[in-house]
């Protein structure tokens, strides 16, 4: 039986454990000089349509600071809702790393949009004040909301006009192209992301993440940064090769798209449950239910799960590449039980 | 053919791989909460016969970084000697991320003993000055060398007395236990080293690192300063896993004594070639080797090798756990042709 | 004709002017182990009826700085309301010289209680989340409003029940303990506040800071703290000096008395205009004042102020020590004619 | 009696004092936004007889680490000698605020020259290694010497060569331009040094440092780094007012060309001395004299003074502005005592 716990809570999909066997022949060239990283640097390219200054790390986290650090001066701060991962979950790495401070706002079912953004600009010049640079957007959002393309590319043109830039924590990527029919060319790309957080840990890798710079002028310094951060690992390859069969082979595309439907189903199902409400705005692989507080501690005895929100009551469940739908029927029987529904 | 330009070139021993294999069944707690993890900090305690606080990390630069920081206050020192890798070889990260400053000095071989020390006490106090508190050493040092556990043992208690504490970045501390015939307890334990780097990447892992604190005292803020380093791995298992077999069957002895061997029979093979000078206080698996400069172009052709000291041509050789004899054959045969020594 | 823009806009009180003069007499030893310092330190024990450590620095941010990144580890938080002085005005400077984060909440007229931080506690041993550690409040507050004598207390009260630390940013302190009928040793000793910025500079001072500890333990780095915030003045006499006639003769009270009864003076005149609302909230000596937005232009020709709201056109006004009934009357008639009431 | 300790152990010159009184005139606007801080730039400006970006701060520390941290990414070094005082004497100032490294050489007799700096373009583009950015040096060096001007030129050159900067630590530079009867422009302007820490408070001033850069390309953040460094003093016109009489009556010259002639006259005195070695290298206004270790107690009980060689037992003798021949015949005639020559 598999939890719903957090798709960080799986194992690695065969066909990338392959890949890791696969490249574990002899020799090769040390941090990332090696051919598997230059093969897993073309087919990002490839797959977001562009050229692009890439670097392997081991963890969303540092995907998420070696860039911003990269591209943010110390009194450049980045503007990001309250819930952003980088706000909430990377214990002030940001803060110690980068020196740098977030400007956290009120979130929209978390995300954000201009408005949220405009009363900074007032900042700009005034040297009392963190100066505005970047905007961080997470797709999937940390409550289970997606940004439309469209609100994208809204972004990202109010940043440009500012001389600011748009950073995407792509932990979940993946699920959002899945989720919106779209692609990483359209989502990312023509929308004018500068910076992304390319995640593919919580998408079926064993541990491997891209910090992908679509524009060569911010990541001039990235490599020192990366090294750094402690994050230049010495067998590059075993991160890299993983992306090999991930892009190529479409096992993004088919595990995000496995761990969503497993999502749909379960949603489905909570949906008819009295005392059950299910948020009906996300996206993706999250699902965050509201449920009776005295289920609390029947359910986690058998399903360690997350509440997010105390006072609503409120619990977070995710599905992963691996979640089959069986975890899914026994995890509503569990529910039924509990609803006094059987 | 392998090369021997460094250990870290090589690829990740069988058994190493298969456990990584063997614990890839569904889901498990993340963030090292996991049976991994808890029966790989239960080995390190058995290997060097003490409890001990123990954060496993991926990239030993982390491992120095995350222990120093984690018991320097921004305002004290660590003194090492001017070859120390956290000094030469990790982009002043620890300036970076701890705000720290290396106090470095000129090295004896790679060594310090506490007379290069010493003059530092007197900063003590002295609010202008950087108060010394951590010394670090390399066991095997950069220049392949190795503190006998005498010497260790001086150190440990020299720093004691001053209320300070010694670090061991041990990257390559498994080579140093058996080239000195010694033990993990008798050379880390006994002597009294308070904070442990302990690499396994060199030594044959995919990438796995632990950073082992022997005074608890000192590592409560440990666990925070891992993640803000952004080497909290949410798959923690895969890290951890590979110290199981490494400690359980003895791969870390096995793979030290074999790449130690070869590397023995390497300065062997090279001392008795004409214009070739071995030197010969290197213990463990590097070897550093004087050549004419005129032989720079043609070696580096078949065999990238660092050029450690310009001057006077030195280059550094480096044996793996999977160096054979036919790769320090065929390395001799090509430095025979460059001498005239057929 | 004196503006009324900020307080930092006055110049120095004779007095304390005096005092400069008077100890420019010869060598003194440097970086504060002068006669003046110790006298300043003793007078600072004596108004707060308690041993405290003491370091005088040169702005308020430093003495926000210096204290708050003394007590804290980098994984470590301060949570102030979103007005907060350390939030705001002083451009990232805790993110970046200690590396921590502000957890900023949401102010009630400038304030926090304990319900604001509560949310916070459940992060505590949380390794994905900062550590809440300190609690920042700014008396007067950055709206003008004050706590109350048992407002902090309670504040006190509830940190120490948490194994947090009370800091308080007193650059207005002064107006505080006048405006409330105080006095330092019942607004600051008897709460339990454990970290004081004790400002100078506002109330009639070149420059003058303190930064005062009633708590030895958390202040034991202080001194390299405070160098390393390079705020080790060599002649610092001319700073501590400043403080003895400030203390000994009670130019604090006097100054603050009299800035504050110019901004009741001014909250009077200009309560009876039409078309301008004065927020009756705030004591000591800033006032808050809605005015039609068409006034902006016109005013700011002759009186450069700040508006603190763009959205309700709200004004800030700054009393200061040598704020005269004249200036006070010449900015009522400028405001008068712009109403229209003559 | 005035003490040879430090040439911070004095006061402030009386026409400093003066202009610090007679710009006490009402409300000025703060933060550097006054007519004296104006007049001040425009008179660095005239001396220096170029344009230049001026940022007036408290310390020579704080002058040093603004200026630096201002140009300098986190990932890029410092090259100095041993004996700088950003790297012996500022606490760690510069790694803890500006998170970088300084690569710190043997200095020879207070003073680098480019071979000692050409090892370390060996590391440029290498990712494992602190990019070397700038050199910095101190005028007069912290053991008394004095960079020539061919020196410093050559220095610049070849920093320029090197796509790096020049930085000099000027806390005495107005010692040296007098000592080596050079000027401001010769020394500094057209030598090509980029960056430069003007030094006002041990000549005279109560607190006035300056941080200048002459290449405005590299301090457009500089004063952003000031405000997070602490140095945005509030009622700015009482340090740049101090400037103003210090340039443009030449008090600078004044002042240096006294304390470098009590100096030459310490100097003189001594070197007749039995058992007292005088360093002849020294220029300006410090000496280092190597006495019998078993003077020490007794000297020190009526002059304190640094021993700055313990194995040596040199002391440093330090005149300032306000030395008299008398102090100085004091001195001398204490020591005559110790020798036993009357």
């Amino acid at each position: 039986m598999k939890m719903l716990l957090s798709d960080n809570n799986s194992g690695v999909h065969p066909r990338i454990l392959e890949a890791i066997y696969e490249c574990n022949t002899g020799h090769e060239p040390s941090y990332g000089a090696d051919r598997y990283t230059e093969r897993a640097r073309e087919l990002i390219e490839e797959a977001f349509h562009t050229q692009a200054d890439v670097y392997f790390v081991t963890t969303g986290t540092a995907a998420n600071i070696v860039g911003l650090s990269g591209v943010l001066a110390p009194y450049e701060g980045v503007i990001a809702p309250d819930t952003a991962h980088i706000n909430v979950d990377e214990c002030g790495a940001l803060e110690r790393f980068g020196g740098v401070k977030i400007l956290y706002v009120p979130n929209r079912h978390g995300k954000i949009c201009h408005e949220d953004v405009e009363g900074f600009l007032a900042s700009i010049g005034d040297e009392h004040q963190v100066q505005p640079r970047v905007i961080s957007i997470s797709q999937i959002s940390e409550l289970g909301t997606a940004y439309t393309v469209d609100e994208i590319g809204e972004l990202a043109d109010f940043v440009h006009a500012n001389d600011m830039l748009l950073h995407m924590d792509g932990a979940r990527l993946a699920n959002a192209v899945v989720a919106l029919d779209s692609s990483f060319k359209e989502m990312v790309t023509d929308t004018g992301v500068d910076l992304l957080s390319f995640g593919g840990t919580k998408n079926g890798m064993m541990m491997g993440e891209a910090i992908i710079s679509f524009n060569k002028d911010i990541s001039k310094g990235f490599k020192y940064v990366r090294k750094q951060a402690m994050q230049l690992v010495s067998k590059m390859r075993f991160i890299s090769a993983q992306f090999i069969p991930y892009l190529e082979e479409g096992i993004w595309r088919e595990n995000a798209a496995h761990s969503n439907r497993m999502a749909e189903y379960l949603k489905d199902e909570l949906s008819y449950i009295a005392d059950v409400e299910v948020d009906s705005r996300t996206m993706g692989n999250m699902l965050f239910v509201k449920i009776p507080e005295e289920w609390n501690r029947p359910l986690q005895e058998k399903y360690p799960v997350y509440i997010t929100d105390m006072t609503k009551n409120i619990i977070r469940l995710v599905t992963s590449f691996d979640t089959t739908e069986g975890d899914i029927m026994d995890f509503v029987k569990s529910i039924k039980i509990l609803s006094g529904d059987k």
